[in-house]
């Protein structure tokens, strides 16, 4: 097999990694979680090589595990132990190719950057509105890979809805370009929507055309205390249907939530002077003018105040402001890292389910595991949670990570039950395809498997991902 | 065979026509353009009922053509002149199951009308924003196996962006109950998106969980007159960045497609004293009041009017002036049919290229076709146009249904060349299903392919539509 790298080196002429040392950053993800080998690494830099190093793999059925920029939270870009795979980062791969603004489209390669992307957007005085914790890091192609969520799926969808078109490597080595930057095109299959969010499964994305929106004038923040659940869905209907897609964040915390980033963040403190059970981030985002978004925001909370939705509240006065409370939302993972050992869950539910799903998950939980603190936050609006458990106070993690699969069972059980999804925007990599198996109908699955089988026949397209 | 339809009978409750008087308005689509025979025609009210049938012809081997409201305009739903087919309608599986207010969703079947669910969403309060000429008798399974598009695309995406679930039958006779009313989840295969728009050719459709949004307080229309087609790009960028999701429709139509709609309407006029190449009319929304968007209105047409982008507007007085000139625009086509025979379009390319391909593609047909009439509007906003064309002036149609193949292959080579769709919104069942064949790359072709042949490895659903 090493001779055939050699071979392989020949084929394309961008870089190939065999050298451990040259490998290793490739071969664990960012929070070594996940440990492999790989025969080689290769990063590309042009279509074509992707294709030649498919092909090649194809032929010598070597399997292929690709990767962006190694951010992922379910290990799906990490390489099993076999060492026989090569690991294919699009990280060289990373040019814009255009930008057309009349048609509000984008045409960027897989190894871009998410940040360079929504930079090069806004210099052409537009707005390529996904946004995630990893967007200095992570890339496009493996945004589209995951269907990445983040923090504007509210107004703006998925990774999926902001795509319009797909360049594809099969899994033999061919390239498919469906490049279209087409709002209606109903000639055929959704093949786009089919990889994106196939983990990398059923081929190689290696450019896309993105949508882009015009860029607002203002995003202004409120922070509000909620004294219970109902009232935030309450608070998000009535903000929602007052401000359609000008709302274009609802983030919730729970007290639990915003103590610990009060504690380790020293710049972080509670905006209100109210402690509240529940905490609401909401922003308004407006193609005018700040003025405006903060009088949204005002008629919004007002009326929640004074009919008893909203506990208490307050409006950022400038962009620090809706900065810093944004910081208080975006810090609640890495805070609940600094505590110590976690057990996360990224579920989501019916939205009119949430006040419900909570009540009971939380009380199984004390339950069975009395003392397990619950860390609950995420993304309302979308009925995304990050429902997660940290160990009693004082405690070493080794407890919590003993009961973690119980602890997994016990949510994800439930989560079944109110017909809600084990993974909402992290996918399934390694980390769930177990648990995915577990809850997927047995139609759903074969479904799926029958797919992967017809665009995969040899299983080379990072195989152990999705399917376990 | 015949024998076994007897046995089919006994298989379900609902009803099955086997008797030509019966069956005769399934076997052509509602323009008497494709008509076939069929075996028997089932009208299953039970999901269990279409399982029962697929089942039986699967086990059987006959094929099934899948029908809704029959108002599809590429003969999707007619069976072929065989008679070996079964006509499975479902427009007696119509129930609304239920409307999820706080979570803005909606389960229903796959025969439910269009205009019904519209109806339903608007007493709970919300809005189900698909909308199109046929909404009176269409189904949702209908829109959903064709990815409808309509008029409220260019704020509310297509009937694929309307759905976050599906309940499928699988063409061996299973059902996925892919039923999820969720913003988020990531776990596994866009499955959903892939049967939405595959016109039958995967499996049957029997009900889904659409998306609700914000009940608008008032949409009010604006008719614009332009000086060219630039302008009306120029119009529509600046219209977007102004008011972002208020614009809700941005039609175009030609000063020839104004004249036969006055011509074949009495009622209809000209709103505006100019005459023009172009007229635009565009809708905003808004949530809070009628007020609002007039205001809205007008300052983007007043800009507009005043650095000369629009030559001359009038903005709906009420509401009914602004349904008078939704029926200017939405008179086009029948107002077409009423002046005789016609080639038609259903074509869309980047909207920033929409001057150029209409200057071009009118080039080549005043030269290839000298006399035939251009008649040319559509969803400008969607970069879709119907790019039609009627016979020069006291000419019958024969002639043009004779040069039909040879306007379509110019219209469409062009289409082509300018990284358009040959089928926007209509889909290809037999209309375009040769054309897209020649249009589309061969892995793409050989994609669709495999994916047809693994989720229907006999070929019985809908054989002969969008394959050739």
């Amino acid at each position: 097999m090493k001779d055939s790298v050699v071979e392989l080196r020949g084929l394309f002429a961008g870089k190939l990694f065999t050298q451990q040392q040259d490998m290793a950053p490739f071969l664990t993800d960012w929070r070594s979680m996940w440990h492999g080998y790989a025969l080689a690494v290769a990063l590309p830099d042009r279509v074509d090589d992707v294709a030649r190093i498919i092909r090649w793999c194809h032929d010598h059925d070597v399997p292929v595990v690709p990767q962006g920029g190694n951010t992922g939270l379910s290990g799906a870009a990490t390489p099993d132990k076999t060492g026989r795979s090569i690991v294919l980062s699009l990280v060289r791969l990373n040019r814009i190719r255009g930008i057309d603004k009349l048609n509000n489209t984008m045409v960027v390669e897989a190894g871009c950057l998410l940040q360079n992307i929504q930079d090069a957007a806004r210099e052409a005085d537009r707005l390529f509105p996904l946004s995630l914790a990893a967007e200095g890091s992570c890339t496009i192609g493996g945004n589209l890979a995951t269907n990445a969520g983040g923090t504007a799926v509210l107004r703006y969808g998925n990774t999926r809805d902001l795509c319009l078109g797909l360049e594809v490597v099969t899994a033999d080595g061919r390239i498919w370009s469906g490049l279209r930057g087409l709002r209606k095109d109903n000639t055929g299959y959704a093949l786009r929507d089919l990889f994106i969010g196939s983990e990398g499964t059923l081929g190689i994305i290696t450019a896309a055309v993105l949508k882009l929106y015009p860029l607002p004038a203002a995003r202004v923040v409120a922070f509000s205390a909620l004294n219970n659940l109902e009232e935030a869905v309450s608070f998000l209907d009535s903000a929602t249907r007052r401000l359609g897609s000008s709302l274009t964040g609802f983030e919730l915390m729970s007290a639990e939530t915003l103590d610990l980033v009060i504690k380790h963040f020293p710049e972080a403190r509670n905006p209100l002077g109210t402690r509240a059970p529940w905490y609401v981030l909401s922003e308004v985002s407006d193609l005018a003018s700040e003025e405006n978004a903060v009088h949204a925001l005002e008629e919004i909370l007002s009326e929640a105040v004074e009919n008893g939705t909203v506990a208490d509240a307050v409006i950022a006065q400038s962009l620090a402001q809706s900065e810093s409370l944004w910081a208080l939302r975006e810090g609640a993972s890495e805070a609940q890292g600094m505590e110590g050992k976690a057990v996360k869950h990224d579920i989501s539910v019916p939205i009119s389910r949430i006040p419900d799903f909570i009540a009971a998950a939380s009380r199984l939980l004390n339950n069975q595991f009395p003392g397990d603190r619950l860390i609950v936050f995420g993304h309302l609006g979308d009925g995304n949670l990050h429902f997660n458990i940290s160990p009693p106070v004082g405690e070493d993690g080794a407890g919590l990570i003993a009961r973690q699969d119980a602890i997994n069972r016990t949510v994800h059980d439930l989560v079944a039950a109110y017909d809600g999804s084990i993974s909402a925007e992290h996918g399934l990599g390694v980390l769930r395809h177990a648990e995915a198996r577990r809850y997927k109908s047995p139609v759903e699955w074969e479904l799926m498997r029958t797919i992967k089988n017809a665009l995969d026949p040899k299983g080379l397209m990072n195989p152990g991902k999705i399917f376990a």
